[in-house]
């Protein structure tokens, strides 16, 4: 059972996560930065959760053209795309966010399908949570580079603590009081995963990404990789499209040192051990973590300045529509922040592009590489395995 | 009750409905198309639905325009906008569908709670129903012009016919005998209704809008504008931004000849009648059907060419942004369409428009006529009494 043991011998898991991904933050961010050094810096931003919480947005935004507003009407400015400097990155995001508060009864519920050590909840109080994740998204410009996301995050319930039992009114934790010395632990777990959007299929990408991801799962069981590339092609199916979202990577929820559903082999094969205590679960999504930056950057670096044409370009931003389409009609956290009150909008749709485009029975003639991509779409690919 | 009475002393109420949205469509594309004599044709586009039952698009999309997707990168053609014809619409579509079939009793159940007279489904058999609809969207180019929705539908649950109730196996009626010697009608209600999307707002095209509209509810009742017109605000609300998608009209759901929670003074004041046959409402339907050319485009010509900037486009495809948001987020008919197997995607989604944008914490320097439109975003305006 998830009861005790989510501290390491020195320090708290939450305390691990938050200094893990705030360092984790800000490799990614210098990455990007260094890639594309005359570029304009990633804005920072860091923001207070009157509920309870911290976080910090680092955030890239292309200067707008304006060239891309006159479109073919109204009032042209003279000095148009001549002057505007070109960035690799289109649109970019990396953010963390450390929160806590208390999670309401029907929410718990919800929760304990997964996670049976949750108590039932018996009154109408909540349980206080705590939760620490890094979430990014990064839009290139170029249509021959494609998108990536990625999430970690680490989740704990934990009892009230006695202060809280004893009036049982509040609503929120205070935030002046945000860890009265170690509450005890009622349910833990890890989730998060990374995928690849491309516009254009370059099958190497796709294998150099996933075969990255598939090497930093490796180093933990050899049981986790493929249950978890194939969650991520069910969760990033858009079924009214009958195609996913990219090509997919790897996708995980719910981890923790009980029965996982993805993964029921591990646990009665003595030979296929998998990571279990919070310390070796936290250790497999630090190797997930640092593997961003080699699993992704290579390719921007190749496809950042391929040249590109009209016919690309707006290939690339119907593709975009798909992926709004995705976020904002199926993704499970999206419509989670966008029902909760109060939530940070900005943040829960810092992963929309730029711009997104939708044509009616599009007439655009789908050559060879548009087809391409949309093959393996429909029939997700074994990357990893991948013979060409 | 609603059950006997949904036919006129000639035909029966589907085929009245089914010809007035035929005229309707072509009414409403030929003023678009007297409008911008050069510019190239609706698309009109017939279909079968395998189901059962047939519709028309008629679709409008402007060429698109190659300097739009050089977007400060890549390879521009030499020859871009000043060969590209400018165009009053960007994206249009005005669809009639005519369709038929068997609702599921999970559908039915639903419906109930709305139309008691539908019977408890007994079996897992469900029963037939009937829709006919005109929906269509308007985005114009020009950032001054505003966008417009419409919709009408007509819907009937029917007796199954003694051939389906004797198999009771077959999942859709055949389509070779969609109306088997006029089944009894067991429920029937209209629905609509009209709404402006502005991105700037021209406070006489919300009043000219909204008058038009009250007129042709006026004709036939006191009582229906004003309660459809707050539907209509609520209806399209966008809870996480906190204001509504446009500056409203009217919307109405279940309108026939019994009770209606959004009318109840009208039916204990037995002076303050209102429609409730089959006959007076599809009356009040056509009224707003026929109001819709007069109630939008003597907007569109007087905007339509107004000059404008690039900062005007780019705050209009941030509004396009928010658009989307309601349509894949909240509305009824696109999540229900989403959802159903074997829908036709391209017609449900024709409602997005061509390009949208999202900005993080947009920096849009929001002047003074961005703000006037926020200000009747969040607090919606009594348009017909608006004194300015």
């Amino acid at each position: 059972m998830a009861t005790t043991s989510a501290t390491s011998p020195e320090k708290p898991m939450r305390q691990q996560m938050e200094e893990y991904i705030n360092k984790l933050q800000d490799t990614i961010v210098g990455a990007f930065e260094k890639l594309d050094p005359t570029s304009p810096k990633f804005k920072r931003d860091s923001w207070v959760r009157p509920q309870g919480g911290t976080g910090r947005s680092c955030v890239f935004a292309s200067q707008p053209d304006t060239t891309s507003f006159t479109n073919n009407g109204g009032v042209s400015s003279a000095n148009s795309s001549q002057n505007t400097q070109e960035t690799i990155l289109e649109k970019a995001g990396v953010n963390i966010s450390i929160v806590h508060g208390i999670l309401p009864p029907a929410a718990l519920k919800q929760m304990r399908s997964d996670h049976t050590s949750i108590p039932l909840p018996e009154t109408t109080e909540g349980l206080p949570f705590f939760a620490a994740g890094i979430s990014l998204v990064v839009h290139p410009r170029n249509p021959h580079a494609p998108t990536v996301h990625a999430n970690y995050r680490y989740f704990e319930i934990t009892e009230r603590s006695p202060t809280l039992m004893k009036t049982g009114e509040e609503k929120d934790e205070p935030s002046d009081n945000p860890e009265p010395s170690s509450p005890k632990i009622l349910a833990w777990w890890f989730g998060g995963g990374a995928d690849l959007t491309p516009s254009y299929l370059y099958q190497e990408d796709a294998v150099h990404f996933h075969k990255t991801l598939r090497n930093a799962c490796a180093l933990h069981s050899s049981a986790l990789h493929s249950a978890f590339k194939k969650w991520c092609d069910e969760y990033f199916y858009i079924p009214h499209r009958g195609e996913t979202r990219g090509v997919g990577g790897i996708f995980f929820d719910d981890l923790n040192d009980g029965q996982h559903v993805r993964l029921p082999g591990s646990d009665l094969d003595p030979q296929s051990t998998r990571p279990k205590t919070p310390q070796e679960i936290f250790a497999f999504v630090t190797s997930l973590g640092d593997a961003f930056v080699p699993s992704y950057l290579p390719v921007l670096e190749k496809r950042h300045s391929i040249p590109y044409t009209p016919h690309q370009r707006r290939w690339q931003l119907l593709r975009r529509g798909r992926y709004v389409e995705f976020n904002l009609v199926y993704d499970r956290g999206t419509k989670f922040g966008l029902m909760t009150p109060g939530a940070r909008i900005e943040s829960i749709l810092m992963s929309l592009p730029e711009t997104a485009r939708w044509e009616y029975m599009s007439e655009m003639d789908e050559g060879e590489e548009e087809k391409k991509l949309l093959e393996v779409l429909k029939v997700p690919v074994d990357w990893v395995n991948f013979m060409g």
